[in-house]
């Protein structure tokens, strides 16, 4: 792995900012230098949210995502909105609960029913971002030691364990 | 406020990351847009920490920071670092337990004796990035109800009592 850009796109309420804080922590334990970039609204819940996370083993120059080598999106409109600034041979990742139009693409498309399995494991929406960070994680070789991790620090001992689960359901489905 | 951008730098384990978090959050609460950047590498701990905000009332174009219309330098090596990059009228804001060379500079500069206040009220330093972010959010107009709020959700209940104790001693002292 030289440098690999990532973004995740949802709406507000989704989780998304708190995947990409996780992923960008991992690969920080993984040894990687990070760069994680979070955008949000007075509004942000049930607008657009946005996470970037740029992983490099070497030092990151410019700090922002153009053309991203992996895309996350858990809303059609952030699909619609972000796969034009996916790279030709990139990675889609998408929840299949709420994407259901995918553009002709080239880019490798994993298709996880992460809202759908969530609801159905923990009769809870909001662990559907943990199914698209175990996806992102496989995807960019991220491992699981540092991830569930990153979980702990990030969401605390608490609700960690429930957050693995859903984290290694992603994995598996991806 | 039309737009902010702020800059906090200093070593790892010195609450860089966190002071950026929150005062995102705190900005969002006060219905503002933002764009809140962390970089961290490996080694972390001890090496450089940067994390930069950028508020707007407006959408927010070009997400990354360069010149920078506030910049918080917590240790030396992150002033001398990051003050060309400041803007001419800027505001700079030092912890001056660690900072101590301040060149000549037309921006208007508090310093904040953030770490050794922190050890004398607390009897520990990490509670220092409070009060720097106590003297960002009067810098940069941020509620103190909105920071309070944004402490207690990054933070956690726990220990937001502590957390918003050293951040109002910061605005106290700025």
């Amino acid at each position: 792995m030289k440098k690999i850009e990532v973004r995740i796109s949802g709406l507000g309420g989704q989780g998304v900012v708190a995947a990409g804080q996780i992923l960008g922590r991992a690969a920080v334990y993984d040894g990687k230098n990070v760069v994680q970039t979070q955008s949000y609204g007075a509004e942000a819940r049930g607008s657009a949210a946005k996470s970037e996370v740029i992983i490099s083993n070497d030092k990151i120059g410019f700090p922002a995502v153009r053309k991203s080598d992996v895309l996350a999106a858990i809303s059609q409109e952030a699909l619609d909105k972000y796969l034009k600034d996916l790279k030709e041979e990139g990675v889609l990742i998408v929840d299949s609960t709420y994407v259901k139009k995918i553009p002709e693409t080239r880019a490798k498309t994993y298709k996880i029913p992460a809202t759908e399995e969530a609801e159905r494991m923990f009769g809870a929406k909001i662990y559907a971002n943990m199914l698209i960070l175990g996806a992102l994680t496989k995807t960019i070789g991220i491992s699981v030691k540092a991830t569930e991790k990153a979980i702990e620090d990030t969401l605390g001992k608490k609700v960690a364990d429930i957050n693995k689960e859903a984290f290694r359901k992603g994995r598996s489905l991806s």
